[in-house]
């Protein structure tokens, strides 16, 4: 069995050079939403929080959202946070057929001092803009996005629970992207939807930070060169429920995804694996193992 | 360069049997709706029909859609045809991030006889089957969709344009089939929506059926051994738009999908491929590519 070599967090940053600019919609795609041109509307409605020592993980969202559309025709639009709504969506929409979609997860902290804290969210960003580039989506200034983010977390401040080592919580941030043009060929979209939706959540896992069994059945790939594994794009999600069907079957949680005759490891399920162990030469080695640009 | 050895059309069926049920609803997914249970509301502002000398693919939608709601604790709701409107969908539902959603691409045809035909309808219900199990969504009856489907047709038969030689056209028919429950968890999902829209078209290409150019490049591959490449899921086009552009820029419609050192050909674009060779032996070939099960 081989490793994959270390790969660096930043790896999104050095690889988007490699990337020739994928569409044409040169004034659209070069411009950006702007943190400063949000319009607030606050609910009237406020929903009631949820017990922190029950939460689980993407089942409870805050008061408001933040949501921007871009149109081929006309740019980028202003931002705006309003209060959690349903979005209307034309059942043509290419998100809903052609899985033109990606996302971001990331986490604000209440600290001990009860100051809020978001975890290198410009690396967020990096990765995020890596995914619209290879979904054929217009790109925009990140920056800008995380002062939005950083907004919407103000507004709904008291959504962020305090932690303890007994119930670990946090304030989950989903960052999404979809391609909402409702016609049917398979082609790049002229319009898009880029959304934020935050709210609490405990541990990932029901066994909490407990250890988790994994499945590693060498008939399922996950990711192959020259596809879109090294991208947050909801289409490498999909595939992998089928098999998280037969992990749980074995009373696994997840699935440790192998690559090659080698078995290569590439992946665990939802996140990044280390490796533990002692080499031929009986020193001890440590590795981490994520997903790389494989194009 | 070698080929893929001929694949049949009903291989979709031959395959199903390799499938273990992948979830445990079996009370939810042995059931199914029942065409005999369709809830009509019909339209009060019939939209105006293009003009058929100028349909493109996939841009106009008829008067009515049609809709089925599952769930894990209700199982199928009654189908309802209903005026064509916009989806509400919650923001954090699974077809939005994961790319949980699946399609399928079917044809009416109006005759000289002024007859409507759809082309054998029951071959893409096995092949829908066989990509809601591999996606961990509930199956159903086959049949029931069809006539549901039917029906949908007969309610809005005269959307389905009168073809010709000059110009070619038909009724397009796009079953879909949607994970919706609001929760950011990578899981099945325990609501899902099944619908229908329909509308009329034109040739796919906007060279009509004149001959297109395909770019070949090994670079990019878009189904692999393990993956989910033999499955009408959504996820497997999403990675194509980026290709796409690039075959764009070099003045090709499609991209000529190429898989492996020896490049096998494994698809074109949207479509199945037929190639027509003289083989080494001097001796005239006509082979069909189209995607395998790979497990």
């Amino acid at each position: 069995m081989t490793l994959n070599k270390l790969s660096v967090a930043c790896c999104a940053v050095q690889q988007t050079a490699r990337y020739v600019a994928a569409r044409s919609y040169a004034t659209a795609s070069t411009s950006s939403f702007k943190a400063k041109d949000v319009e607030i509307t606050r609910t009237k409605s406020p929903a009631a929080k949820p017990d922190v020592s029950k939460l689980k993980f993407g089942h409870h969202f805050s008061d408001h959202m933040l949501e921007v559309d871009w149109s081929e025709s006309k740019g980028w639009e202003k931002p705006r946070i309003c209060p959690m709504k349903n979005f209307q969506i034309h059942p043509a929409a290419k998100c809903l057929h052609y899985a033109v979609e990606l996302f971001e997860g990331m986490k604000a902290f209440r600290g001990v001092d009860n100051r809020i804290r978001l975890f290198r969210p410009m690396e967020n960003m990096k990765r995020m803009l890596t995914s619209a580039e290879r979904s054929a989506l217009p790109t925009f200034e990140g920056r800008e996005l995380v002062e939005l983010i950083k907004k919407l977390i103000s507004i709904d401040v008291d959504w962020v629970p305090k932690a303890s080592k007994e119930q670990p919580s946090s304030l989950y941030v989903r960052p999404t992207y979809i391609a909402t043009e409702p016609t049917l060929g398979v082609a790049i979209s002229t319009t898009a939807k880029l959304f934020v939706i935050i709210g609490p959540v405990g541990p990932y896992y029901a066994t909490g930070l407990a250890p988790v069994k994994l499945l590693a059945d060498p008939q399922y790939v996950r990711s192959w060169p020259g596809g879109s594994g090294g991208f947050k794009m909801g289409c490498n999600y999909a595939p992998t429920l089928y098999t998280q069907t037969k992990a749980a079957s074995h009373g696994c949680q997840q699935v440790l995804w192998l690559f090659g005759d080698d078995h290569q490891l590439t992946e665990v399920g939802a996140m990044n694996l280390f490796t533990f162990w002692v080499n031929e030469h009986g020193g001890q080695e440590l590795q981490l193992t994520m997903a790389e640009y494989f194009f």
